[in-house]
């Protein structure tokens, strides 16, 4: 394919140099041309380098006129930018074909580039977690990328997770909504937005937070208790974006520790808590999160959701290129 | 004083039962006539009974006529109640004279009286981690928490903790922004106003969130990491809501974990940034938060704010009854 990769670091320093290389070499592998920035291993206490570094790393892949952007790493850095990230030259160069991807703290610029132009990204791994482990990226996720690189990524699909019924539901309740085995819906055109809950949540009322009606909302979230979870989905609710959507889409939610306190109480309790409020449906188990085996999701671009009990197909059809 | 306190369990289980007695022990031995709520000790899963039982609760507390209503325990439940809390109710029964006191998960409730009704609150122990301790109660929560009973608690005072100029600002440009020993300001008539900073900023951009212009926004939170603080506090600070205050009071920030990835990057980096980021005075130091000693505040009443160097005056006069 031969297309040229620019590799940038806006937010965490990357301590884990030779991950780094391996991931570059194994893209490198796949028949990219990779370019890793001149600021990617640089330190700023737990930064890839200060505020004006990271901005200017920001600013030399919007110029870098390659074919695909990728973050060396996720972390923390980037919502703290937002006020400064030229969001309109970036929008022009996606629309020149320079195609930004990346998750975890990168969904605030994603987010932001979507609330306040329009332009599409790919949620989709990082060089380190997604490249750069010595077993090497998970095959289902290899795939997808490859697909996406060579425009053939028209769409993805998964099972949800088999669910008991809710206590005290009886079996003719668990219908559409509750997504049970006969649940079967086909949604179309619906915007396809969302990444990490935490900080989406982050930007709820500020000018970073899009404003999509009959959308697709997919979500993750690594490291958070189910209460916390059921905070942040709340937050969403209250603040009249849930209901707006379309559906809901919950990737993995993943490294939490559930406790004794707890008493049964559990992500699916947050789930069908959220399922209660909602006349929207809430689909489940997205491979898409903190985790190896994630598929590649096209921020900002409509596509059918087909639900037939428990397989779900999500489809934007051909590449706009 | 003989005053008629009432006890829910709105939020989490109590699961320190012992703790609890204890408390209203100390209660009762400070002259205080304790009646404990018949759901109390109700548990459901993490939650101190189901939505519908917890919300009982709360209803009862409302119609029961008492002087003081206080928390048995936080942790979390409220959020998720908040579309079915009767606020004009709860307003109603502030004005025949009962007043809520509560923080963590209760500042959700707070800020959503407080924006739905104006109705004032305090900020303030509950009974297990304020009174329930085997080693009693902090002495000076205590006697704020007496001279609130006496109406005669006017206002409090504080040091700031002495700072280190940020790096790169020499001894001039640490001016009053940055509340040096030379700073001194006067504000006056700020309405007080926050609380937890992670349940604060899960209702940005619902109809529980106050809009306060001029005021006093006090913050604390616990096992929160500085940079999520800081992203939590950008979320204000986009939100455009910090700039509409006289101040920003930061109270404690207890219990997190600084790892080697941070080098250096802490608490004061997040506060110092925020401060570089905003014209309004950071001040520091507040003894509130999840830490035994803590002074009261009146949410949703007018304060003035002293600072003179280090030490600080929060000062709202003469009590409303």
């Amino acid at each position: 394919m031969n297309s040229h990769l620019y590799v940038i670091s806006p937010s965490g320093a990357v301590r884990d140099k030779a991950a780094l290389k391996r991931g570059v070499r194994y893209l490198e592998g796949l028949g990219l041309q990779v370019e890793v920035d001149s600021g990617a291993l640089s330190s700023h206490m737990r930064f890839a380098g200060d505020d004006a570094s990271r901005l200017a790393a920001l600013d030399r892949a919007i110029v870098c006129g390659a074919d695909w952007v990728m973050l060396s790493r996720g972390g923390y850095g980037l919502t703290r930018l937002l006020q400064q990230i030229p969001f309109k030259r970036m929008a022009k160069a996606v629309a020149r074909g320079t195609q930004f991807m990346g998750f975890s703290d990168f969904t605030s610029v994603q987010m932001a580039l979507l609330a306040q132009t329009g332009a599409c990204t790919w949620a989709g791994p990082s060089v380190v977690e997604g490249f750069g482990t010595v077993d090497g990226p998970d095959d289902v996720m290899e795939s997808c990328f490859i697909d996406v690189l060579n425009h053939r990524f028209e769409g993805t699909g998964w099972l949800q997770p088999l669910e008991k019924l809710p206590s005290g539901m009886r079996h003719e309740q668990f219908h559409t909504k509750w997504l049970g085995a006969d649940a079967a819906f086909d949604l179309k055109d619906g915007l396809v937005w969302g990444g990490n809950l935490s900080v989406l949540c982050s930007l709820v009322g500020t000018p970073y937070f899009p404003r999509v009606e009959g959308g697709i909302l997919f979500l993750e979230d690594v490291g958070e208790h189910p209460y916390r979870v059921e905070r942040l989905l709340t937050q969403l609710l209250h603040a009249g974006v849930l209901a707006k959507q379309q559906a809901i889409v919950m990737g993995q939610f993943s490294d939490y520790r559930l406790t004794p306190h707890d008493r049964g109480y559990n992500l699916k309790t947050a789930t069908n808590w959220l399922r209660s409020q909602l006349k929207v449906p809430v689909v489940s188990g997205l491979p898409f999160g903190h985790v190896p085996r994630k598929v590649l999701l096209p921020v900002g671009r409509l596509a059918d959701l087909v639900v037939q009990g428990r397989e779900v197909l999500l489809l934007w059809g051909d590449d706009v290129e």
